[in-house]
């Protein structure tokens, strides 16, 4: 005789907050520069706390050489109820699903993010395909800003990357990525570590 | 003047293959021993490859003290094209969804997993506030049978999980997990390293 389960969730979903949409669309960047790039993830993680749909983190997708926008992705964790939602893997996931790919290594494309990616979004990398990453603040400024614990990273996290062919460029646009972590502890919002219950 | 941009993707789902309800509505498993919940994840990993609905991996959440089954995932990488989308992080998402929270802590949860978590399930289950963790075939057997890269995991992986009250149980069905690994590779299905292409 079968057991009678408890009735499962088969499916769930990540989205970006209403705004983003025209939020981009009345802004200008010149995205052949990695600055202006950059500047798209910080405006995002800056607007995301403005309008209080999630942590203060931006991320973006470009396909090169032409710096095509493929994606974008904020930090949605508690809005959308779910740790996995960083802006960096929603911008993967919003990336892949727009190419119909899990693999976007047969293209040659860049993550911009406006903070170093946690242990969780720095091992999605690996699998993901991309080519290229570029970061603006360091784990260590989010910990120290956004309290947040980031995982215990190899200490050579650039070259395991490298190994795999993803080239990496750090502290862009570093101290304006700060600011907007330093916004964050400024206004008292939670912290994301999750509770630890003993079992 | 604002710039145009294309089009881009607002939101993306990951759900169980269809064959997933029904298949664990016809078994019966005594969750309150430990090798009856990673039967259940070795048969989600077993009948994936079966279907042809992704790769040869099975996981379940359950909840302490009762072993109330959560909710369950299976590697869904190829035929939802996104990488993110391996066992444990199919299981982690529905779980939060099912109880509406980004924080599993606030409960007493167990993820049970047919093989080891690679470095992106590693990093998310930091995140997820996941009590436990059960794991079947070791990422050397993955490495060696389904030829994928796992990443590279701290030297000292459990005790950095240990260290943030993170228990772990390994080897549980080690060979009949493994198994299913041995039958992915006999069937020449693909290793899911993503392809590299150089900025």
């Amino acid at each position: 005789m079968a057991q009678v389960f408890p009735t499962i969730k088969e499916s769930a979903g990540l989205r970006l907050p209403a705004w983003v949409h025209s939020f981009i669309q009345n802004q200008t960047y010149d995205f052949s520069q990695t600055q202006e790039r950059m500047r798209l993830a910080i405006d995002l993680s800056r607007e995301n706390l403005v309008q209080g749909t999630g942590g203060p983190f931006g991320a973006a997708v470009f396909e090169l050489p032409a710096y095509r926008l493929v994606s974008v992705g904020v930090n949605v964790v508690v809005p959308q109820h779910t740790s996995l939602a960083h802006a960096e893997i929603l911008a993967l996931l919003l990336a892949q699903e727009a190419l119909l790919t899990h693999d976007l290594g047969k293209r040659r494309l860049e993550l911009v993010t406006s903070s170093q990616p946690c242990l969780q979004c720095y091992g999605a990398i690996f699998w993901s395909g991309l080519s290229r990453v570029v970061t603006g603040a360091r784990a260590k400024d989010v910990e120290a800003l956004a309290g947040s614990d980031e995982g215990p990273l190899p200490q050579d996290w650039e070259g395991e990357w490298r190994k795999r062919g993803i080239s990496l460029e750090t502290d862009v646009m570093r101290v304006q990525a700060c600011a907007v972590l330093q916004a964050y502890q400024e206004s008292g919002a939670p912290i994301y570590n999750p509770a630890r219950s003993t079992p």
